[in-house]
């Protein structure tokens, strides 16, 4: 057998789960409210996102995390430049830090990196090699 | 602004991209061929998986990244409680390691997790609660 081309869930195991919680929150993304304990669940599109109070986290995979920042790391790709700048503005204001202002790519596009309050990385990027539709889906260019 | 709902890309940083990229595409992940430099992308429906060169990627952000199991981990959910079975023992082939043999989950699923060449952490999961479409779509349950 082989893996449909997709993933489900992406969790981040986290220590403040308030704090989380709070911060991906004020970035917009819509907390579930049916399932709070010690989760805090977004529905972003055909993925879940999820926090998960790391020792819960821990004690299922019998394996200590390593430490921020994550080599698994996110981003966010935006439908302007301006986006950029503006994305990185929110998630300051929100409890990140930008750790990378906004600027040109190599690759031609504008992006930058936040830090969400627990150092875990997000590109911010403005690719238009990369499209994105009406619906927020985003394709690598044809091969 | 608010984020929309929704993330772009999933990246992650690796230390030997040929052997992480040949893992993902024993899993049956599809490896984009025209982008192949430094990097492998895979296309997973509306988002985009991405394996960078962590030494690359460090020159990005400017910030050492913390070690394996990365806190930031990821779930396929399964169409089965077979199939858990079946993609844990396809991640061992792949050279992946069983982490959490598949086994009752307190919620009322099947799940187990493994670990990729490079230490990072999936779940597999089977879970009713939060159903898969046709095209792969997960979806939290009505609030």
């Amino acid at each position: 057998m082989k893996l449909e081309p997709r993933v489900s869930i992406i969790t981040i195991a986290v220590d403040d789960l308030a704090v989380m919680a709070g911060f991906y929150e004020a970035l917009g993304y819509p907390r579930h409210q049916g399932i709070t304990d010690r989760v805090a669940f977004f529905q972003l599109g055909g993925i879940i996102l999820g926090l998960y109070e790391r020792e819960s986290a821990e004690e299922e995979t019998g394996i200590p995390f390593g430490d921020a920042p994550s080599r698994v790391y996110l981003a966010y790709n935006t439908r302007s430049e301006a986006e950029v700048d503006a994305v990185l503005a929110l998630a300051e204001q929100a409890g990140g830090r930008i750790v990378r202002p906004a600027g040109r790519a190599f690759w031609g596009g504008w992006y930058g990196y936040f830090a969400d309050p627990e150092g875990h990385l997000w590109e911010v990027a403005h690719n238009p090699g990369f499209p994105i539709d009406a619906d927020g889906n985003i394709s690598l260019p044809p091969e």
